[in-house]
């Protein structure tokens, strides 16, 4: 059984998703229907892809199409995602636009693919600093128990897209060359080399950023917590590829470092994560890690500890590839599971 | 009146100390009487400076005795603190050492300048990531109460020392000419460029590092709440001067986000703090303005927003230059405490 498969956009996330579903053999039909705004051809996961301009006709006969819209922006989806299910396709959505919205389950397949419904074929996939954190945690919740999450993050530049990448290449060649940084406001408030920007997406009135209530209201939706307390603080830091979290756990029930390293690593409990948690030998996981073989799809946790400051603490840091688990690997896991569960 | 005034340590902190002294006119008679570990000339703060090998006879006649040692390092004061404080002058000390030794005062004039008696001669200055957390939030402890910190940092190269500031600039012209980077071992675990590095100061068998206890042990010595509830995850980012800090706090009152800007936006309440924290105007404080006038010697503080996870909780960001307001200015500040209390 071989599936027709459509991707809308072709930057990072697209490259990625292209890159997943081969690594994988997803079984695809033909070349895959990539599509964007023009036509033209593009190098896509190494492969020289015909891209078409984006239209109903190509819509036709898929049997899933891949939203890869980047954070932030109104992504393909509000248009064409509709247009994709009503060709029958399911849709699978990296863009923001519809995970909070009624009818639109939202999936980190560790997690909550049982979610997943006939009715409901328009798929959406988290935030990838929440993808990272939900399954980082939900193992931690399902064995004792999670009433509060504190959590700051480090997230890299390629969050934003194709455009924040090459800005941050470009200024760090300029501090390099001794030249004047030049930014684009339009990308972030300052140069990011060499500074943290506590901002990512939009201010709202509360004073949060969007990506920071993204990170509460996506989790209790995946969780299915929908009062589970959870507070954030996102910041952008001069690292190109994959995010970084200071997670602070108030627990139900006590667990220890032990405990807690044991939960994390069992791959029955703990599915997507590898710990690499070894302080004697100065081992933790830091964003370098996440973009490797073999840890590039995974979620990489360590530095956990007993907090003693609250009754049942527990500290974590976790590190993911904001591109691939945090985005195209999940909406691929999507698919994967989709099959599995005979709706694909 | 002048003092005849001795610096210990010629890395990037010695050299602030100069700075700071100069800048603020610290009455000095004659020149400062410069050590460390070999004699040379070196400039200091712009100035050519005799730097002497540290002896007993140099501390002779000295009235205050300025200790630049850098963290994680045993300091010069080990050795030549008591020679100062024998000699009949203050110990104003930047090392960890003796900060949490019984006899010794540990200050941040903006918070305890009255726990310095004329008895412990021999002065601490606190950890760079506990000075700036302690001037943000004393003033809310005062006015309301706090019960809980949360903190993750964002900690520059330059808190290890003018190595590590060196190594940066070599990994960054390295990356920019498309060189393998290269690092030394002893300085960090990994290239700096561009990662997040979430070690600092050596591991101990809880998993915590060092630098993590000294923001919860420093803390509560300073705000004398021996059992103040904090815990801390301290990293190092790709910036080179300034630290950032991401701060959770659980208070004993309500406050809302516009009475927390009000008493930070008061010089009374709030000394040394400056509040930037306009999210309409997109500004809130980085890195890259702790190092600028008139903002060089504060702690910057913004994204302060009421937590609603838990009951009276406030979350806020805030930014200092760890070699001065987190080194060198709070050292020359304890030293000018002194003055205006009559003990030097």
């Amino acid at each position: 059984m071989a599936y027709r498969v459509g991707i809308v956009g072709v930057g990072p996330v697209g490259d990625r998703i292209l890159s997943v579903l081969r690594e994988r053999n997803f079984p695809i039909e033909g070349d895959p229907v990539v599509m964007a705004t023009r036509e033209r051809t593009e190098i896509l996961a190494g492969e020289e892809v015909l891209v078409r301009e984006v239209a109903e006709e190509h819509f036709e006969g898929l049997d899933v199409v891949f939203f890869a819209g980047r954070e932030g922006a109104k992504g393909a989806s509000v248009q064409w995602g509709q247009v994709a299910t009503d060709a029958g396709a399911w849709a699978i959505d990296n863009g923001s636009d519809f995970r909070m919205s009624e009818g639109y389950s939202l999936i980190v397949p560790e997690v909550n693919m049982d979610a997943v419904t006939e009715e409901n074929k328009h798929i959406c996939s988290p935030n990838c600093s929440t993808i990272q954190m939900v399954v980082a945690i939900a193992p931690i919740h399902r064995a004792v128990g999670i009433k509060r999450v504190v959590v700051s993050t480090y997230q890299a530049t390629s969050g934003w897209g194709q455009a924040a990448m090459e800005e941050f290449e470009q200024q760090v060649q300029q501090y390099a060359a001794g030249e004047e940084v030049q930014w684009d406001p339009g990308i972030f408030d300052k140069p990011i080399v060499f500074d943290c920007l506590p901002r990512i997406d939009a201010f709202l009135d509360t004073g949060y950023t969007r990506e920071e209530m993204k990170m509460v209201n996506e989790t209790r939706k995946i969780m299915s917590e929908p009062c589970m307390a959870i507070t954030a603080t996102t910041v952008r830091v001069p690292v190109v590829i994959g995010h970084a979290e200071a997670i602070n756990l108030e627990l139900e029930r006590p667990l220890s470092r032990e405990e807690a390293l044991e939960i994390l690593r069992d791959p029955q409990q703990s599915p997507g994560v590898t710990v690499i948690d070894d302080p004697e030998n100065k081992k933790y996981p830091t964003q370098a890690d996440c973009v490797l073989d073999p840890y590039k799809d995974d979620v990489l946790v360590g530095r956990v500890r007993a907090d003693e400051s609250v009754e049942f603490g527990l500290n974590m840091w976790c590190v993911s590839d904001n591109l691939r688990k945090g985005a195209a690997t999940n909406t691929v896991q999507i698919a994967q599971g989709l099959i599995e569960r005979g709706l694909l």
